[in-house]
């Protein structure tokens, strides 16, 4: 069993070469919920979402959103109706938004109802919401402090970035489900997300860090110098004070890493990592990283060797 | 000015031939809103779509409900997916839904949330759900007390009827703008809705009777014998001690009538009452239903003049 910890796409890419080399019931994945978002009176969890429909088989993997063939009915006549309608969902995205939020409606919680929801999408991967808890990442902005998914999807990630906050404050409760995945595993990977955004809500949790400590970790830059392959990873490093790059990745992950992975054209320097192509840009890329983390994971002598 | 008291077939049925002889804004209709249901987060309001549509021009006049030509995807997909989803709701008709749900969410009235919907919708009559309260029309039956719409739509309306009842029982008040309308018009046209679930939940209003008893008030019977053109109203008047006929609607409307109209086929003869061809099968009979609605009021001698 490999343990991820993901956001909502550069791990994705990963996970969908691992499950070309490892069999679908030997991975777990431990979900960033930071940017879950009740819209319109239903429950988007746009990360939980693309790992589920990712291994579903259904995911739209040029956007790594949403699902494929996806038609927007009820959102092109609702834009024009409610100023709520601020992200594009599609109408069978939709219904798994629905469902979803009928489920915690009823009193489920967010493992049980995804738990459901994957049981339906006949997903047979462990896909693990970080938390039961409702925690939202915010980012300070000069115009105030405002919804992940408002600053990235609204704005268009444009503004001046001064920083990030989780409401509620104090870190939520890992589910015991994440604990056991992060304990019982062979080894966790902590996927190219975001580190601010994707990864550290997850580290976080209560009990998370604790877990990860006694566990082989093992880390994937997700910048090529002193940029992200995606998202708006580098002005939140910032504006959270680490180095937009390798080194600050390492550095918000600190002494969890066992092995740290950058990418072969990195142009920081970080000794003791190894180095591989981490540029995802197709199926085949995905599985010969997968392959090639799955081989050193396997090959480890022990803790900490090949780690920083 | 002609206010209609409406339900969701029959009455619309005639507003649609009104519109044919009368200026949209010279309309005001008020709405049955005993069927609302909030569903997977959102407002449904049956009657006050089917009207809000039929004045918008996007009515689906096959079915009077929803929205002409839309598709079903996300229905489709949730039906799979939650046990709440037992009404199919179009695409589009759920962005409305949606939209209403916002509105309301966020402090409006239901009242100012029709306004806001019907300007959108380009609708220049005036729309008015019965009240700002939240009512529930309920149906008890052998297996318990059920909504309206779990009766009509999720059990097709199967088993016995024991009767209706409300909730919260209290009468709600009707809004200001309802009884403004009530008032300050022509006439005030009771159509061929169900007595029971349409209209009563709209006469139960606080301060409807008492303003109807002071206006030239015309009813449409909507049985034809002891059958109803449409819909449960035989089961419903039944089990709440009315002859499911013309007799019986009468009876629901007591001492509101100033002129009665029953098709000119129904078996069941009541003393004083106009008889027209009420039978709505297409839009020209529905504006000649209207017409002679209308030429009536306008002959009227006084208050009673071919009253029951």
């Amino acid at each position: 069993m490999i343990t991820f910890l993901s956001g909502g796409t550069g791990t994705p890419k990963l996970i969908r070469g691992m499950r070309q080399v490892l069999d679908d019931d030997q991975i777990s994945v431990v979900v960033n919920t930071g940017e879950d978002i009740w819209v319109s009176g239903n429950h988007i969890s746009p990360d939980l979402d693309t790992v589920m429909y990712l291994f579903s088989g259904v995911l739209d993997t040029d956007t790594w959103w949403g699902l494929r063939g996806d038609t927007f009915t009820t959102h092109e006549m609702l834009k024009d109706l409610s100023p709520e309608e601020f992200i594009a969902i599609g109408d069978r995205d939709r219904a798994v938004h629905i469902a979803r939020a009928d489920l915690l409606r009823r009193g489920c919680s967010l493992t049980e109802a995804t738990v459901r929801l994957c049981r339906l999408f006949g997903v047979r991967a462990s896909v693990l919401p970080m938390t039961d808890a409702r925690v939202t990442t915010r980012v300070k902005t000069s115009a105030g402090s405002i919804h992940f998914q408002e600053f990235w999807v609204k704005n268009r990630g444009a503004g001046e970035v001064m920083g990030v906050e989780w409401y509620p404050q104090d870190p939520p409760p890992a589910s015991r489900e994440v604990l056991d995945a992060i304990r019982e595993c062979e080894a966790v990977v902590i996927g190219p997300s975001n580190p601010i955004t994707s990864i550290l809500p997850i580290l976080r949790c209560r009990g998370v860090r604790e877990a990860l400590s006694e566990q082989y970790v093992v880390g994937i830059s997700p910048f090529i110098g002193d940029a992200p392959v995606s998202g708006p990873a580098g002005a939140l490093m910032t504006a959270e004070g680490y180095p937009p790059n390798s080194i600050g990745t390492a550095g918000v992950y600190s002494d969890l890493l066992d092995l740290f992975i950058q990418d072969v054209r990195d142009t920081v320097n970080l000794p003791g990592t190894v180095r591989l192509d981490t540029l995802m840009v197709d199926e085949q890329k995905s599985r010969a990283l997968a392959a090639a983390v799955l081989r050193l994971i396997r090959k480890r002598g022990g803790k900490n060797e090949g780690g920083i």
